[in-house]
């Protein structure tokens, strides 16, 4: 048996977000259906990031276990050419028995995607969000830097967790707009709670069109409570974009 | 009556391309059948580009006649409330009766998109060409260079064409590489043949992978045969960007 390691990109449009659930088709369960065809035993992924409905991956990352004779480094071909084109397997290398996505240490980046101009842009629709009202930039910028450090994100965390403890620590969060009106968020941490990344969003939006102020971030984190925090920005505008596990795995 | 110019922006993806046809729906068939159920009369639009079958667009160019009392500044938003989530009309405006946007002199642009990595990336399906083996930039540069400038353009147009004159004016032709492995073909011209961007896009692929020397351009400009040139790439690689009449129509 070997631990095998992928690097999962995907369009989340089509499907009810990554963890298996019985309304609706999940990225987890095609992944495990295509390797347990390709491979001929039953495979069960383990997923790094368990992303919502709707939301887009450039390097989420999966581990299973398989008997296997195919090299590891093989597999993204061969299951590619399985795979619906919403989803395609980056790289896929071998781990360590006892390397877990969600238990090992890891850098984990997100952007999330404003297209904030006053008409919409078709080819855009699915994987920015629209938003017509104009956006302070420095404001959001200046906002973004509070977030910085380790802090308890309750207040960033849908009340429907489980999570206990809510200390999470963002390494940045920067915001930049280029020339095509797209303003991104992009947020790098070793930990996020459930929608922390779209409170986020909706939150430096808020601030961007002048509903909170830049300085008001520091309060809102201390309120420790879910309603001091600006919406729960929609699912489409956020991509993972790669998780670092440093020690090259 | 006055006249109304739209600029039009599309995801071709679900159409059989711009123009009226009998066995499926077109940007130029929603955009009549919509504005006639708007302004309550019958409306035909004139379209600039009549891009293929799944082209996309930011900026192709529509004018159409109208007795409406509305400004033709506001017509956009209100189309764009009645407009399936595929097309939005960037802007409205009116425009000398005598205005066409075919015979009116223009400078338009298109992109080619081609997305040049070994795995393909599944948000960019729709609207860049995946193609993995590796392409050399600096040569697709020299290349395009020898197409700048006021040519016979026959072998870089389909053979269905009923076009007599085929001599049309390159005003820039450029190749560029960005972070994310996409290649892309940036042309400027006043006039185009029928698929002569994507038989640019074909033969400059087809001197990326060293089929052909940049400097067997001007041979096949010569040549005047559509073989001479290379392949025609895929319709969903590529984009109207934008036209420029002048004159600040």
């Amino acid at each position: 048996m070997k631990r095998v390691k992928l690097t999962v990109a995907y369009e989340g449009t089509n499907y009810c977000g990554w963890q298996v659930q019985p309304n609706g088709i999940t990225i987890e369960e095609v992944l495990n259906r295509t390797l347990s065809e390709l491979l001929g035993e039953k495979i069960q992924v383990i997923g790094a990031s368990r992303t919502d409905a709707g939301v887009h991956s450039l390097g989420n990352v999966a581990v299973f276990d398989t008997g296997t004779r195919i090299p590891a480094e093989k597999i993204c071909y061969a299951l590619n050419q399985r795979l619906p084109e919403d989803i395609a397997v980056q790289s896929s290398c071998q781990v360590p028995e006892d390397f877990h996505p969600r238990r090992c240490y890891s850098e984990k980046t997100y952007e999330y995607r404003i297209l904030n101009r006053k008409i919409p842009v078709p080819t855009l629709r699915r994987d920015t969000y629209f938003y017509y009202r104009e956006l302070n930039l420095e404001n959001m910028q200046k906002a973004a830097a509070f977030l910085v450090g380790e802090h308890d994100f309750r207040s960033f965390c849908s009340v429907k967790t489980s999570a206990e403890d809510t200390v999470r620590k963002i390494l940045s969060c920067t915001v930049e707009r280029s020339r095509d009106s797209i303003i991104t968020i992009r947020v790098t941490g070793t930990g996020f709670l459930y929608n922390m990344v779209r409170i986020i969003a909706g939150t430096l939006i808020s601030v961007g069109v002048g509903e909170f102020a830049p300085e008001s971030l520091p309060e809102i984190l201390q309120k420790k409570d879910r309603s001091a925090a600006g919406p729960t920005a929609p699912a489409h505008g956020l991509t993972m974009i790669g998780i670092n596990y440093g020690g090259g795995n």
